[in-house]
C-alpha cells in the first residue's frame, strides 16, 4: 500500500541552515546524535555543513567530520553547501554526494552577503561545475544551483519574476543537476510560488526539483502545498523550525521537519519518515543548544489523540 | 479587476468563539471598537455572540448590546450562536441575519459539553427551524447548522466519517440554509479535509458552503487551500488568532483573520478586507484583553517588505 504512494523527499537541512544563524556551537557529537535519531526516523537526505571559513562561521569549523559520519550510512545522501569555489573543492573532497552553491537573485542581498552580483555567483557556479568535471566528480557529486532570495528579500524588498528567469536561465547553460528554489527570508506567498514555479518550471522542467521554505509568515506548508501542484518533489525543511531570523525576535526560519512531514504523509505522499521518531528528536536540539528558540506546531500541541501514524501501518503491513 | 476575482467571505468569529475560551471579560465598548475596527477593514461577516445563560459564560452577557452595534451597519451580516431553542428565541428577537447551532458529531464531546447526544442536538436543531417558521423568521434569519468536532476530538480521538455522514443526511431533511463544518479542536488534516468534503460536498451540495478551521497543529491554512477546491467560500477566522485552547498552552485556536486574509487574497481570491488594518486592529484586542495570548505568523514578523494591498490597488483602480 504505502509503496504505490508518491514519494516525496523531505531533506533536513537544520545542520546547516538551522544551525548557522544559532550563536552557540552545537558540540560535534551532538550533531552526529542528531544525524543518527533522524536517520532512524527515515530521513534519507540531509544537508549536513557548509564549507565556509571556521573563523567566519565556527559552527562548521567540523564540516568534514560530520559529514565523514553522515557518510557511513550508506543510502543516505548527504549535501554540502559551498559559497565559493574553494569551498566546492573542499566539499568534494570530503566525498558528499550533492553539492549545493547558492546564488542570491536579489542583488542587494547578495552585495550584503557575500559582496558579488547575481551574475558574479553564476560565473562562480560556472566555476564549480569544471571544477567537478575536472576532479572526476561528474557521476558521484550531484551540483545543486540553491537559488536564494527567490520570492522577496528584506533588503530589496520585491524581487521580480524576470530577475528569476534571467538566473534560471543562465544556470541551465552550466553543466549542473538540480535547481532549487528558496524563499530565504519568508517573503513567499501561495500566490506568488504558483506564478514564479508555473513560469520556471515550463523553462527549467525536470532540473526544478526541489523547493526550500521558510515559515516566516506561517506561509511554508501553503507555498508547499502549491509547489506539488507543479510538480516539486523534494523539499528543504528544518528539525523544530531551528534557525529563526535573528533581525525578527519569534520569527521562524526554515519549516519545521516534523510539521511538514505531517501535512505531507495526510496528504497521501510518502515521506518514509516517522513524524513521532522526528518529534522525540527535537530532545537532542533542545538539550545541545539550551538558548536556542525551537519552533513547530506539531510539537506546541502534541499529535492528535488517535493519530495513526502511517510509518507503523507501513511496518504492520509489511 | 478585483471584482472579477472570486469571492471568498471570511467570518471574522472573534468575538465569539475567541472570547468564549478567554477569562478576563472583554468590555462591552470594547467589543464595539472591534467591530467598528474589522468594519473599516472590510469584514461584512461577524460572528458577535452566543446567547448563553450569562452566568455560565458572563463574557457574552451583553450579547444584546453587542448585536444592535453591528445591526447598526447596513451592510453586516450579523451571526450569533445558540446552543439551543431558548437561545434560538433570543437570537431571533435580536434581529440577526444568521443563528448557528452547534452539533457536536463526537457523540463523547457533546455529552460533556451539552449533556445531549448528537442526535439529541439534531432534533434540538429541528425544534430551532420550527420556531423560526412560527415566528416568521424564515425569509430575515438564515439557519446554519454548525457541525463540530468533525475531524478529531480530544476526548474520542477520531470522528469517523460515517457519523459525521449520519448527522448531515439528517441535517439536510430539516429546514436550514447552511451547514458548517468546524475542526474544533485542531485534528483536521489536509487529507483528511480532502476525503472529508469529497464525500459530503456532493451530498449536501451548495448547502455545504462554510469551513471553520483551528490552527492547533499549523494545518488551518493548508486544510482552508483543500476546501478551497472543493468549493468551500466562507470560511471562519479570528482576529490574532484568538480563542486558544486552554487545556494545551501555546497551542493556538482559530485561525488568525489576518493570515487566512493574506493567504486567500495572495491566491487571487477577493476577500474585501484590507489585511494592514486588520493587523492594526488587533491593538484593540490586546489592550482589552490585557492577559491573552496573541497569535498570527502575520503580526510575529510583519508584512513582507515591498507588500503590496490589493485593497490599496482597489481603490486606486476604482
Amino acid at each position: 500500500m504505502a509503496t504505490s504512494k508518491p514519494h516525496v523527499t523531505v531533506q533536513e537541512v537544520g545542520l546547516r541552515d538551522g544551525l548557522q544563524s544559532i550563536a552557540g556551537v552545537m558540540p560535534t557529537d551532538e550533531k552526529k546524535r542528531w544525524i543518527d535519531a533522524e536517520y532512524a526516523a527515515g530521513v534519507r537526505h540531509m544537508e549536513v555543513a557548509s564549507f565556509v571559513p571556521a573563523k567566519l562561521l565556527p559552527q562548521m569549523a567540523d564540516a568534514v567530520e560530520v559529514i565523514a559520519h553522515a557518510l557511513r550510512y550508506p543510502d543516505l545522501i548527504v549535501t554540502a553547501l559551498v559559497p565559493n569555489l574553494k569551498g566546492a573543492e573542499k566539499a568534494f573532497e570530503a566525498g558528499v554526494h550533492r553539492i549545493v552553491a547558492p546564488i542570491s537573485v536579489s542583488a542587494a542581498h547578495s552585495m550584503a552577503n557575500v559582496r558579488k552580483t547575481p551574475l558574479d555567483m553564476v560565473e562562480e557556479f560556472g566555476r564549480i561545475a569544471d571544477l567537478r568535471e575536472a576532479m572526476g566528480r561528474r557521476g558521484p557529486t550531484r551540483l545543486i544551483a540553491g537559488l536564494s532570495t527567490v520570492f522577496g528579500c528584506t533588503l530589496q524588498g520585491d524581487v521580480p519574476l524576470d530577475d528569476v528567469r534571467e538566473i534560471v536561465l543562465r544556470v541551465l547553460d552550466i553543466d549542473c543537476d538540480i535547481i532549487a528554489l528558496a524563499d530565504t527570508t519568508g517573503h513567499a506567498t501561495p500566490g506568488q510560488v504558483d506564478r514564479f514555479f508555473g513560469v520556471l518550471r515550463p523553462l527549467a522542467e525536470d532540473r526544478l526539483t526541489v523547493a526550500h521554505f521558510h515559515d516566516t509568515r506561517g506561509m511554508a506548508l501553503p507555498n508547499t502545498m502549491i509547489a506539488l501542484q507543479h510538480g516539486i518533489r523534494e523539499f528543504d525543511a528544518s528539525l523544530a523550525g531551528l534557525g529563526g531570523c535573528p533581525h525578527a525576535p519569534g520569527a521562524t526560519g526554515n519549516v519545521a521537519t516534523e510539521d511538514l512531514v505531517f501535512m505531507l504523509e495526510s496528504l497521501g505522499y510518502h515521506t518514509g519518515i516517522d513524524v513521532e521518531k522526528l518529534l522525540a528528536a527535537r530532545a537532542i536540539v533542545q538539550r545541545a543548544l539550551p538558548g536556542a528558540a525551537l519552533f513547530g506546531s506539531l510539537a506546541r500541541a502534541g499529535l492528535p489523540k488517535g493519530y495513526s501514524n502511517p510509518q507503523s501501518e507501513t511496518k504492520a503491513a509489511a
